[in-house]
């Protein structure tokens, strides 16, 4: 893939990612170090929780979301970080045997008024399950260099 | 700690955990598996980046942050979950031996028209490092069963 820059991601453009399947184990390792709520670490108490069953860290699910973009290399030559992320929502939850996958599309572009080599570009994430239902969705900024002459 | 159901939590009332140190392989460990950007997994390409150095991955940072706020137990008896976080501000890196502190404020509170046993609070996190600074800001909403009779 040729390296994308700033100017190179247009209002309007859409990507999509590849797929990946969570795990049990991979939602109990998780939950353990970083959100350790009952239903996500105990099988047995999240039986009997609202959720009906063991469900992933909301936070996983974020994570794991980028990851899945990251590695389209879209902003591997431009990426400088994100400020921030608005409207986070977890709309469905994330089981054991769920395979993810994430639409993205880039819904503003701006470049730096203080800095000529960097722009920021908001996009909108929805992280998707095997049924095409939105788990995750959320507007992040991206703050990507730009390709100097 | 007396248990905490939904009632409890008053708008105005803060709270604030205990402190976790962050350490260079916490962040390329979490950092190779959720968000791989150079500046998170390889401390020789981080120092030629705009940071200058290896930074925590922000999904790392938002999710430390709550594990310290779960372990204040707060929300052990209550927690259902939350439907969405909304102005996610990462505002100032996360380096290698940062100690990181959560200071929460519970903003807007509301039962649930339709469920009885629940009601949603609104609240404000702000993340801190060893100097006070927020390294992270961001508004949450949490599901929270009530103590019925």
């Amino acid at each position: 893939m040729a390296e994308r820059y700033f100017d190179d991601f247009k209002v309007g453009e859409r990507f999509s990612t590849a797929t990946k399947t969570v795990t049990q184990d991979m939602i109990v390792e998780f939950a353990k170090v970083y959100d350790p709520q009952p239903f996500h670490i105990d099988p047995a108490a999240a039986k009997h929780s609202i959720f009906g069953g063991l469900i992933a860290s909301g936070f996983q699910t974020l994570a794991l979301g980028f990851r899945l973009f990251w590695d389209t290399g879209l902003f591997k030559a431009a990426s400088m970080g994100s400020p921030g992320f608005d409207e986070l929502r977890w709309l469905k939850p994330v089981r054991p045997g769920d395979t993810l996958r994430v639409e993205m599309e880039v819904t503003e572009s701006r470049p730096s008024q203080s800095k000529p080599d960097r722009g920021i570009i908001r996009a909108g994430f929805r992280i998707l399950n095997q049924n095409s239902e939105a788990v995750l969705t959320f507007n992040s900024m991206h703050l990507l260099k730009r390709k100097l002459d």
